[in-house]
């Protein structure tokens, strides 16, 4: 299987990996979740080519993942900002970063996450919309045509 | 940057790029998830040349994710199993599986999800661990050392 051929795939983490599974995309990601608009300020925090940034960025807004706005008539500037469909990548970003902290940071989380709404320091907890309990793997079966199986 | 740089950067997102941030890396790790453990059947279902399919697999267990043991001795037979390390990526792989549903699956979602737990199926949902309710990137604010930023 090609790379390209990945989003025809009937799996959804197939389908998504096709969009976001590139190293430089996910820390993108990360930046535009910081609050990062600009490809300038893309360019001096990621440090990496310019041709690779336009690319990734334009991939972006192909798969509708962000929008390129103009902020400033005269002289044209551009932002780039999350959609709807962006903004809805942020459990995938949050668990990256929750993973990274406890798996992968020695010394301490470099960031710290606090939620507006309780005005808490949190950690992301992915629970199930049915009965609000914490998923874990081993308590979730899969069902599809023909294919069963548990994790 | 380099990407042999990222696993040292101070950010968690970098860290654990480092290690999934990469697109057979993530299908694998699907695969996993899904019950696969033998090399021959990860090969057959990702239909992936067999030094790509090692090399993934190998960084895995020299990661921590992926642990090889022997399950028949003679001849000597090996499997590949999810570690505690490699079973925490799970939040990960479902948040990518619901974006995918959500976003990208035409005609209805390749798989379902059941909670073993209260029997029914389900959409997993990222919480606050403090407050239990839904994460939104805009509820949710960022603090380092110096810097501070609302996504």
């Amino acid at each position: 299987m090609r790379w390209s051929e990945l989003a025809k795939e009937p799996c959804s983490v197939a389908r998504t990996v096709s969009v976001i599974g590139d190293r430089w995309t996910l820390l993108v990601l990360r930046d535009c979740f910081l609050g990062v608009r600009r490809f300038e300020a893309f360019e001096e925090r990621l440090a990496i080519p310019r041709p690779v940034l336009a690319d990734r960025l334009r991939k972006l807004v192909q798969n509708g993942v962000l929008e390129k706005t103009r902020y400033q008539a005269r002289p044209p500037r551009r932002e780039y900002r999350l959609t709807r469909k962006g903004l809805d990548l942020y459990p995938i970003l949050m668990a990256i970063v929750h993973w990274g902290d406890v798996h992968m940071s020695k010394g301490g989380r470099p960031l710290l996450h606090r939620h507006a709404v309780c005005g808490h320091r949190f950690d992301p907890v992915m629970v199930c919309s049915h009965c609000a309990r914490e998923l874990r793997a081993r308590e979730v079966t899969v069902e599809a045509g023909g294919l069963r199986s548990r994790a």
